[in-house]
């Protein structure tokens, strides 16, 4: 019943797939975010689901924590194992096991990345359409229930996954879902793991919805005089039925950061870049009509074009935002909120949010999945300068506090992880309490990812 | 500790509200299938959340069943107090308390029906589009997780609720969800409760996702040679991204009854029905879209319409597609099967399924929301005429066997109740036993609509 005891046993059948060299547990004790590093006890690189099951039963037997690892893209720092114990490394796991096209799904392991699924599916003509920016992990997008770009059109990971094979904290191993599109029968526990955070269980394999690549894509950006009037279009052109696959919002800040990383000539004013799925007519005539939409509320001449050239710069720019962004300031380490909010009181939160910033010594550029009501302000702190870092995180107080208020939500689509926990109680009230009672029942021991989510000791 | 002390405590708040008259408990002991009456204790009729809440907790203290009744419309016998108790029936919790245009979403509480619902929002230019037939309660449709016509498009409950109140098995009240699009904040507790057919809690306030009314639709039906050729053209209009709206498979014997019933003059030939929403040049070349396509599979003339009259009447049809089937025997009772697989098995689903009815002592008429891959027979017994029942069960059961062995569900939208538990362990494996736990965790005691979907002692 010790950490020792499981590392022995660990070994006794992963052999050099069980690491605790050096520089693997500070690889694995890091993030993407501003938490302070910590390294877990050993890091596993198990290749089978069977594996993922005898660890956990060992790891469930000495009391020893188990924490899942994608890609470690992650903002909240979901994968750290901050009460120590083993970090499962999907990265053996990345095998693409079945696509059926017919039936327009595939089956993956959870190590297997978005960029490399939709290469692999470039030849059949369909592709996984959720598109979160960073190249995570599939395992990793669905334990946080992400989302991006493409949501407003094609869902988010609760959209478009259909079933799971789990690994539970007692090493069970159930299959959830179906390979049939809709189901009724009984709890549906695919929802359930999909943004639990590795919390309840393992997912050791994936069925996900595939999409057809349309036929006909345009793209275009336009500036307009203020948030408002942005905000305003985003409103009419979803009210008017016109379909869009993205519309992302940047400020005026984003727009120049833009400008000085990628050499873009943005007017320095609030933006929405668009894109629109469909065949030729469809996509030239949806675009034609968010220009008309644009004009009303003022745009300054809407651009768009068929040619994927264009649109790839144009996405790749939005892509590179993060990077854009942190450009701005140099040696800056960045604090990214990320807050969703019902889309009438989206104007709203984006002025409040950028005038408190404008007050505050720190700069924080927004920009976000506008047509969700999801935005993120990236906050550029200077570690060394005193009580930059403080006025960092009131701000982001402030805006998750403004998210419920408005009755959105602290998180979009990053997840709760360590960073967001504080909150959780402000947003759920008495459902936190049942999300730790859910989590007592699948997990009493509490050794899945200890200390994320819920509060379940 | 008993239900009499209970039935007491219960009428000192709610007054005439609790009802105990034999007609009240022979309505609330019957249901829209071949399952036995079976009365409960008392009806009571709660005005609010809080009558609700201090219900269930009387219930909780004396250890009676409490078990959910929307519209009683549902197929599996869900509403039955099958181990006795009190029947919370939710007519006069049928208020729509908010809509938010701007959002696109409303709060209901869940005795509102669906069609009540539509008739409110048709000034907004919105519209709940999650269509099951039946005029179904809001709360009913969210408990089973419901689906219909329109999901190809629009997605079934699941996707469509956005948040709920819940009162819990020990009378707590928490809401999950928010107003916002999407959430990465914690466990997906709106999900749970969605299709979980008030075993883990009963819902009290829904809010629901609209959509915009499409500027323009178009409907149209065609006849198809085989079964094959129809589900081959359901596969490759969904390949081609044509956005369907519906689209419904009939047999050819159910052609026949929509003949008998409704005057039509279908081919008694296997048929799709399909409808597209979009702008006026977008609906209609859509239609003509799937035209080109049913064609080269064989369709013998698709006829489509851009009229409300000519598309009212094809979906009335539809709609009254039960009572027609019924009428073509008549006296006979039905027995629902509610299968939903892969759409690439789909076709052999379908034929396999219709050579056995054919081989059996009695008819079935099959049809389907055949984008989905979902179908139902719906086998006509004489319950007098010995060995139907048994052969009708018979039927059934070889197409629940047949769903799962084709990797698909014994049920898309009907749910579980009490008629297919005995699928859950063959459809779940080890999972079924994991909804268990869930449900032993959320209610202890079993008292919230025991003997569905779970078991749970």
């Amino acid at each position: 019943m010790t950490l020792p005891a499981a590392l022995t046993e660990l070994a006794s059948f992963l052999g050099d797939r069980l690491s605790r060299s050096k520089s693997d547990l500070a690889i694995h004790g890091r993030s993407e975010a501003h938490f302070a590093e910590t390294a877990p006890d050993a890091v596993a690189y198990p290749e089978t689901t069977e594996e993922v099951s005898r660890l956990v039963q060992v790891c469930a037997a000495n009391g020893v924590p188990v924490v899942g690892w994608g890609a470690g893209t992650s903002l909240e720092g979901h994968a750290l194992a901050v009460r120590g114990g083993v970090v499962v490394d999907f990265g053996r796991m990345a095998r693409l096991l079945s696509v059926d096209a017919d039936d327009m799904l595939c089956t993956v392991e959870p190590g297997v990345t978005r960029r490399r699924l939709n290469e692999e599916l470039r030849a059949t003509g369909l592709f996984f359409p959720v598109d979160p920016g960073a190249d995570a992990s599939l395992g990793g997008m669905a334990s946080t229930r992400a989302s991006g770009t493409t949501a407003v059109r094609y869902g988010t990971m609760r959209d478009n996954v259909l079933g799971l094979t789990v690994v539970l904290a007692d090493g069970r191993v159930i299959r959830t879902g179906s390979r049939a599109r809709n189901s009724a029968a009984g709890y549906d526990l695919t929802a359930l793991f999909v943004g639990a955070e590795g919390t309840l269980g393992l997912i050791t394999e994936l069925t996900l919805r595939l999409r057809g690549q349309p036929e006909a894509v345009t793209a275009g950006v336009c500036a307009f005089p203020d948030t408002a009037s942005a905000v305003a279009a985003v409103i009419a052109t979803i009210q008017s039925g016109v379909p869009m696959a993205r519309i992302e919002y940047l400020d005026a800040a984003s727009a120049a950061a833009f400008n000085a990383y990628a050499g873009a000539d943005f007017p320095e004013l609030p933006h929405l870049m668009v894109e629109f799925h469909g065949s030729e007519a469809g996509a030239a005539e949806d675009a034609a009509r968010f220009g008309e939409i644009a004009d009303e509320f003022g745009c300054l001449g809407f651009r768009w074009s068929a040619e994927a050239e264009a649109r790839n710069r144009l996405w790749r720019m939005r892509h590179d935002a993060y990077h854009a962004i942190i450009a701005t300031r140099p040696g800056a380490r960045p604090l990214v909120t990320d807050i969703c909010v019902p889309i009438s009181r989206l104007a709203e939160a984006i002025e409040e949010t950028a005038a408190e910033i404008a007050a505050s010594p720190i700069a924080g550029p927004i920009l976000g999945h506008v047509g969700d009501g999801n935005f993120h302000a990236t906050l550029l702190i200077d570690p060394e300068a005193p009580g930059e870092l403080e006025a960092a995180r009131t701000l982001a107080a402030r805006m998750n506090e403004r998210a419920l208020r408005l009755g959105g939500t602290v998180t979009g689509e990053h997840g709760i992880g360590m960073g967001k926990m504080r909150y959780m109680e402000g947003e759920h009230g008495a459902a936190w309490a049942v999300m730790a009672e859910l989590k007592r029942a699948l997990d009493p021991a509490g050794i899945m990812n200890p200390g994320k989510v819920v509060e379940a000791d």
